[in-house]
């Protein structure tokens, strides 16, 4: 048995983002399904592991951890050395530009696109539920114009923190999966530097597999 | 001159985040003030330190930074050596929950305390209007909810990521500053464990100095 302990669903983008990094790095690990039906994630058990509520947790031994973008620099951290460096954290200016661009994934583009997959995805799949096109429309406006930066940064460099993969690119891969199958994907392919980016990170062998376990989110499912 | 130039304003809440480090730490730097009433944070040339448009920007020699969370991970991270390590980056476990603290900030404290601050402080004194009060009582609703959490997790360990101050606390400084200054100050200071680690974290100089700075959104200012 593993004794590294995924708690989350694979479909769940936050869950996805933690895997992703698990497979990076060929880490051996259990995923560990939690209920949402009977809202096993907002009671105990669940609670000592995330007083949120929200998955995913990793349990690592002794040590606990929650919020996935705390998990996965955790797990760069832990095993830097397997495979590709994700924190560059021996390059002071290529770290700080990591750190840059994760922040901006969590201010910018995670505000604009995960409302707009909710409306578009969650919505319909999980609550049978028409979206709502005034929240579609402010939302692909917002995030056309942060992707007008993204396309503008990647004319510059390969991937966002530099000539590097790195998690900032990484953090960006659930989300992003989600939005190319919906109607709204074209706001990433009617830019080029923005597709290419995303053709090359989304093909990485690691992500193909996370993708694997995000399958009920494809446009023909 | 120094060759750190942080761009931003003393009394605005992410541009005290960084000055916290810099405090912290002992930094020389210059403070270079953004003109908000020309609109010169959204033009040419501070567009080139940061395509969003918002303080602060660091420039440390070639390199430029934005973001402020990123910005405080730089200077914590290049100046390691220099006062309290804040990033407890020798100790993976303990690394990993500053990194879980510093998430639940940016996911959880922030979202409900940054609206909250802006009804009731910036509108006021910047802008000569009145508080939503449907805004206010929704935000502090949800604020209570992240408090309380905080509230249990202060009463197992003195500070947010263990019994060592980190930059997850430093990252809560300016806005709770700023709640304080304001009628739900009580949220704070209705709570033993919180109110405590307020007490504690606030009373370090490198936070007093940071303070002087934001002097505009004092009760009596």
């Amino acid at each position: 048995m593993a004794s590294l302990k995924l708690h989350g669903l694979g479909f769940s983008p936050s869950t996805a983002r933690a895997l992703a990094v698990l497979h990076e790095k060929g880490i051996e690990y259990e995923l560990c399904p939690v209920n949402f039906a009977t809202r096993a994630h907002k009671q105990q058990p669940y609670l000592s592991l995330n007083p949120f509520g929200q998955v995913p947790a990793l349990e690592d031994g002794d040590l606990t951890l929650f919020e996935s973008r705390a998990i996965t620099r955790y797990l760069a951290s832990k095993y830097k050395e397997t495979g590709a460096d994700l924190l560059r954290s021996d390059d002071l200016a290529e770290a700080a530009m990591v750190g840059v661009w994760i922040e901006v994934e969590i201010h910018h583009f995670n505000p604009a696109i995960a409302p707009l997959v909710s409306e578009l995805l969650r919505k319909p799949k999980l609550m049978k539920m028409e979206p709502d096109e005034a929240v579609v429309e402010k939302q692909a406006a917002e995030l056309e114009k942060v992707l007008d930066v993204y396309e503008a940064r990647l004319s510059e460099s390969k991937y966002l923190a530099g000539d590097f993969f790195s998690l900032a690119d990484l953090h960006h891969l659930p989300h992003t999966y989600c939005l190319l199958q919906s109607s709204k994907a074209s706001l990433v392919t009617s830019r080029p530097h923005v597709k290419a980016w995303w053709d090359d990170i989304s093909s990485r062998p690691a992500w193909v597999k996370t993708a694997e376990g995000m399958k009920f989110w494809k446009a023909a499912a």
